[in-house]
């Protein structure tokens, strides 16, 4: 970077006196928990973001002094966002296509950019791209009416999993069905609604995995160690660092076949590629992709309390084309459990539930996010880091459970 | 803490929408590096801070939601910051006395309170404290006169070292004259100028130690590693935690000297107890008390990256009267090094500089303060974890003579 790029010396919109001289701003889009993450490493590294958010009292747009109130389907609240930024990056992959190109064409430093975003927003797309370049996907096929569906179960022998090619998160839109009926059924109903299908063998999962590296625009990468991760629900609910009793062999090719990713769709900053393992005709255990992510991920939080550098200062080195920081992780064992909002909010204050988690266990990293309560939000997480698996996940998970019902059960 | 406790429900001034429903506000007096990274500690805790800073864009201003500018010895401005936060703590120990006494007559919950805060102002004041405690001092006195510091001249065989006794800092208000003629002349143009003085045995320093604890309002304590730090020019360089080559019984002996200080002052938050280490009569190491801090301390910075909990995360919950979090290390050792204005400022723009470091060191954690450049003044700091303290030791300094200089000398 010369001083030059670093255009930042009259920022037009927002609050310029958020910004040091000469250091680069990062424009974020999005106001969630990412997001304010991402303001957390940005501070200590002295440098700056922008926030696109919804609400002044989002959960990232709550902790920023430069904040620009707006939608990220807008253009022109996409231009506010990005005026005078070095660089602009996201906190989800809702934002439409040709705006991005539109951007591009302007001159926008797009960090990662929409032919790399594509296969983290359609399911389909990816599978299509990882399947050329002899990735492990599941058999699937895009379903364009009922009789694709039918025939593909057939093929599978009713081992199928539905899915929306776009817009699905944290389980949503993805569906199960048992028989060639229901799925007909679905299929129909889904189709007629607009949603794009497309359908995939349902794996015999032994267990989750995420794989995550960093990449720069200049082509550099790095890799985390790979990561158990456990979903309920459909949603994430603890990750394990490193994952437990993964081969050294299999480590391996998944930190490469992580990093080869990257390489292959141009991503830049952070990359989580989501995994299945299961088991093949041998009996060894064998991992296909499942989903990829553009953005920090949270399978890898716990980087930021078990890990020299946390994902979301990778996340804004990579994207400025910075060199990018050690991995090496700062205890044998980091456990990161989510809390969940509960189905109702516990009368103790959150405030108050925290205390008494820290009585208990005075290692406990809480991170929330200022979100308010509703029903499965993601409202925080627990880091933990130790010696021994199982002690220091007993203890993030109790830690987390406490934090969403008050009680120790 | 209840519900009813934490009085943010309606903030009545800055800016209400950076602060989550029912976690506390923390006013913060001062806009220095100390406020900016207890910043990034609120963030994580999903509380929120309220800043009260003289500048927008000060290093703390930068990177907060709510920041209400004005001046910490006018009580209107105090009045201002501190509306609806919870509790008020500091940046600094420069708010005069008499405001904090007003304002916790008025029921504002200052932490630390001004009866231990004097103790951190008042260099005098301190060590007569802390003789009466019992705390090994170094011989000290008041000087009211010329005549007092001739006859002090005397009685610790020409070695002085003559202290300010309010309002210095990185070694400013610190001399050492060298005979009683020009400690004559120093003293009455001191008295002249209206400083207050004191006089103290200039000891044979073998180095510097630093010992850090927080405590709650509740009266419970929790302590860092004793670590040693290396002064230049009166100046904080270099951390290294923990001491090395320091004895399990000077190490215990210290902590607990560092704890029963906390209690016995009434000291809340982070308190740094910064010491000399010499060799008694016998030739075996001793310890003086030097200087009191109460607030987050250039000598815990390391905690950041090699402590479970860091020193601004502690001291937020010490003075909310939360639980303590562990003082674990995450490494053998941290090193932490203070990058610090050159005489002149490189042409390499400092966004470069980090880069180069990086590329070095992916290692290296580097903080920086969002703070123009000026000789001598504390920008950022450096610190790096590892196993081999003179490796860690070689390439932090490395790092931050890179950051200062932009050469690798
Ligand atoms: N082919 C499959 N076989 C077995 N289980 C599957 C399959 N696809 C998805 N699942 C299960 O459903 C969960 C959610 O699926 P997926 O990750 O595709 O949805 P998502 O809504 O995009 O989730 P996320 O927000 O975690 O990315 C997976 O974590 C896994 O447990
Ligand atoms: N009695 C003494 N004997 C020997 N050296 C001393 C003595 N007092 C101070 N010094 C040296 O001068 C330095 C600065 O002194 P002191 O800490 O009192 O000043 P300060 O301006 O309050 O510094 P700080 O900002 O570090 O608190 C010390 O770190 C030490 O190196």
């Amino acid at each position: 970077m010369t001083e030059k790029d670093s255009g930042n010396t009259s920022i037009p919109v927002g609050n310029p006196a958020a910004h040091a001289p000469g250091m680069p701003v990062v424009a974020v889009i999005g106001d969630g928990q990412l997001a304010r993450m991402m303001q957390t490493a940005a501070i200590e590294l002295g440098q700056s973001l922008r926030i696109l958010a919804g609400a002044k009292d989002s959960s990232a747009a709550q902790v920023a002094a430069d904040v620009v109130l707006g939608d990220y389907t807008n253009i022109d609240d996409l231009h506010r966002a990005v005026a005078g930024a070095d660089v602009m990056t996201f906190d989800h992959e809702h934002v439409p296509t040709e705006h991005l190109r539109q951007l591009i064409a302007e001159g926008v430093n797009v960090q990662p950019g929409p032919d790399a975003l594509v296969n983290a927003q359609d399911k389909l797309v990816m599978r299509k791209r990882l399947r050329e370049l002899g990735a492990p996907v599941p058999p699937f096929l895009a379903i364009e009416n009922v009789a694709d569906a039918e025939g593909f179960f057939d093929a599978v022998d009713g081992q199928v999993c539905l899915k929306a090619r776009r817009g699905g998160y944290d389980g949503k839109g993805v569906w199960f069905p048992e028989t060639k009926d229901e799925l007909a059924q679905l299929v129909e109903k889904l189709l007629g609604a607009g949603t794009a299908l497309m359908a995939e063998k349902k794996v015999a999962l032994v267990r989750e995995l995420s794989a995550m590296v960093a990449r720069t625009p200049s082509g550099v990468t790095q890799a985390w160690p790979v990561v158990e991760s456990v979903q309920r629900n459909g949603v994430c609910a603890e990750a394990v660092a490193p994952a437990p009793n993964l081969s050294a062999e299999l480590q391996d090719t998944t930190r490469a076949l992580a990093q080869r990713i990257a390489s292959e769709l141009g991503v830049t900053g952070v990359l989580a590629v989501e995994l299945f393992e299961t088991l093949d005709v041998n009996g060894q255990p064998e991992i296909f992709v499942n989903e990829l992510a553009m953005r920090p991920h949270n399978t890898g939080h716990w980087t930021q309390d078990g890990c020299v550098t946390s994902q979301f200062e990778q996340h804004l080195r990579a994207i400025l084309d910075y060199p990018l920081g050690s991995t090496e992780t700062l205890a044998p064992v980091t456990v990161m459990a989510n809390v969940l909002g509960a189905d109702t909010d516990p009368e103790q204050p959150m405030a108050e539930r925290m205390l008494e988690v820290w009585r208990r266990y005075p290692q406990a990293k809480i991170h929330l996010y200022g979100k308010g309560h509703r029903p499965g939000r993601k409202i925080g997480h627990v880091n933990m880091v130790g010696e021994d698996a199982a002690q220091v996940r007993a203890a993030a998970l109790a830690s987390a459970h406490y934090l969403v019902h008050a009680s120790w059960d």
